[in-house]
Formats: structure tokens, C-alpha cells, sequence
């Protein structure tokens, strides 16, 4: 089966790749594909802007689709900004979020990955998802992903350095987006078993 | 003709009426119908959100809609919140928003709505917008419209108390919602006219 990667990063597929052809379940069956569209996003709550994005994109593909998104919150606005993490990037940047979350005693934060997966013959989609927490720092080392991102401003609980500041083969052990590949790797892996 | 006005708040559709058919334009040959409806709302720029609203109440409705949005933002934040206002009310409330914008320096602000209309015959909608500007304060006075809003921490220039603390008269001559409606009652005139 040929599972279309709907996302705008190819740099982003490339490792999602990675990790879902990596050993012990090298998924041989799945076949991975880059589809490079850019999609609608709702507003609303997480689970719901990925159910429409995935959905979008099964639309479009008029294939088996995984689209991904993230969100990134503040303890101190009760997980704002939230779904809107990007817009706030793009415009303040990581220097303004930090100088948004520097006002307050309480600098916790938390990062969520949700993965959307929709398969031939099934009229609703699967959403996996990972998290992480840490505490929103002064921007600090370089971008993973090569684009604006708040990697740099996160000191992930347990660490000292940012994720920025982490080596991407350290980060990955933690990131909210690998958290949630393993858990649509786990899902793929028990389907091409039972088939 | 029959409009249908797409809100889910009944007391902004009854405003919206008085003023569509307040003298001089009285607009005879038009019903204001309330739909009571939730839609889907795109993130994205706010015309980008109000056109896709407006072309979903119209496949929602299957006749004429006017459908309006309302965008809030700090100029320290560049103009965030935005059209995710409703999310950062809802969540940290007024005061939350207040508290954020109290730890900056530059304290303005401004509020924008935005009114689509989406007639027969036609394959885009058109889009009316009124915009206020102002200083965000603590919250003061009492919400006009029943519901959580921006009314009771914005100072529009010019005034020396908050949009809660007006008078619905008072308000109303400033009010972006009514200017927008303005425009919107403005066509609407033009296109009797023509008929």
C-alpha cells in the first residue's frame, strides 16, 4: 500500500521515512510518499483540526493520506497559543514568545504532535499523538527542521539545553512528533500483521 | 429577497436587523432571516476566514447569507490574537488578556469585524469591514452583547471609558460591527436601487 505524506517540509518526510522503515518493524509493505499540498486548517481544538486536515487531505490525495500538526502552549494562558503556535511564530517569532512567557512567574510549557491517518475503505480517520513538557527559555541554539520553530525556546523537562541545543539524533528521542510516528508505526505494523 | 443572517448569538442578529432597516435606507424589499448555525472557521488571514465562512453558510443555507467575524489584536503582540480572539476569551477571559497586555509598554490596540455576503447568482461573496483602535485597560463596565468579549479592556480612542461602560447608543456609533454593517447596508441600497 502507498501511504501519502501530506506535508509542506520535505525535510519533515524524509525523517518520518526514516523512522517508519527503521528496524525491527521496517513496515516492508507501506510505501511512503511525499505530497506536497498545502491544506485548509480549521480553527477548534486540536483533535478536530487534525480530523479536517486528514480528511482534507484524503479529499485531495483521493489516497490513504498522513498528515501531521502541532501545537505548543504556555502553562500561564492555559495552553495558548495552542493550535495557533505557527501564526504566533510567524509573527513574534520564538524572541517575542519567549518575551510573552518571560512576564510570567510560571514558564511552563508544552509541546503536542497529532498524526492523522486515513486508509482506503474506512469512512473516519486515526489520530495518534505525542507531548512533552518543559519550561520556555530565551531562544537558544539552532532549528531542527531548518524553519521558524519553537525548538529553540523549550528546555524539555529533564534536559538543560534546548531542543534547539540538542543533537536532532538526541531530540528525537523525545519529540512529541517521533512520540506520535511510533504510535502510527506500532498501528501500520499490527495491520500488516494481521493481513 | 430573503437574507439569511448566520449567527449563533440571536441578540447580534436582532442589532443587525434594526440597523439594516433604519431609516433612511430602509431597505423594504429585503427579510432578515436569523440562521442559527455553527460553522467551521479556518485559521488564516481574516478575509481569507470571513470568505470561506460566508461560502460554507451558503452551502449550508442553499440561499443568500451574511455571516460576520470579529478579529481583536494587540499592537505589541502585531496584531495577535486576532481572528483567534474568541479561543484567547474563552480560555484566559478578558482579565487574562489584560493581565498579557499589561506587561507591555505600548498598550493599543484594535478591533475589526468583518461582514460576508454571499447572494444567488453569484460565485463569490463580498466582503464589508469596519475597524476601531484603541488602549487595552482593565477590565471595566458590562459585556453589551451577553457573551465574553473584548468590549470591557478596550478604550477607543477618542473616549474616555471602555465599550462596556457606553451606552448601546454610544457604542454603536463606533462600533466595527456597525460600521461594517454600514457598508453592507450601503450596497444592499445600491443593489435595490438598480432593481
Amino acid at each position: 500500500m502507498r501511504l501519502h505524506y501530506v506535508t509542506s517540509n520535505e525535510k519533515k518526510f524524509r525523517e518520518a521515512e526514516l523512522i517508519l522503515h527503521r528496524e525491527p518493524h521496517t513496515l516492508p509493505h507501506l510505501e511512503f510518499i511525499h505530497a506536497h499540498i498545502d491544506l485548509d486548517e480549521l480553527q477548534g481544538m486540536p483533535e478536530d483540526i487534525i480530523t479536517h486536515k486528514t480528511n482534507r487531505a484524503f479529499e485531495e490525495v483521493q489516497a490513504p493520506v498522513i498528515v501531521d500538526d502541532i501545537s505548543f502552549g504556555l502553562n500561564a494562558l492555559k495552553g495558548l497559543p495552542g493550535p495557533y503556535i505557527k501564526t504566533f511564530l510567524y509573527t513574534i517569532y520564538p524572541e517575542g514568545l519567549w518575551e510573552l512567557a518571560s512576564h510570567y512567574e510560571d514558564r511552563r510549557c508544552s509541546a503536542s504532535c497529532y498524526i492523522g491517518l486515513r486508509l482506503p475503505h474506512e469512512d473516519q480517520c486515526h489520530v495518534f499523538s505525542g507531548h512533552i513538557e518543559g519550561t520556555v527559555v530565551e531562544p537558544r541554539g539552532s532549528q531542527h527542521c531548518g524553519r521558524i520553530s519553537w525548538n529553540n525556546i523549550i528546555v524539555p523537562d529533564g534536559s538543560t539545553r534546548t531542543a534547539a541545543e540538542m543533537t536532532l539524533d538526541e531530540f528525537s528521542q523525545i519529540s512529541p512528533r517521533n512520540k506520535a510516528l511510533s504510535q502510527l508505526k506500532e498501528f501500520l505494523h499490527n495491520m500488516e500483521s494481521q493481513n
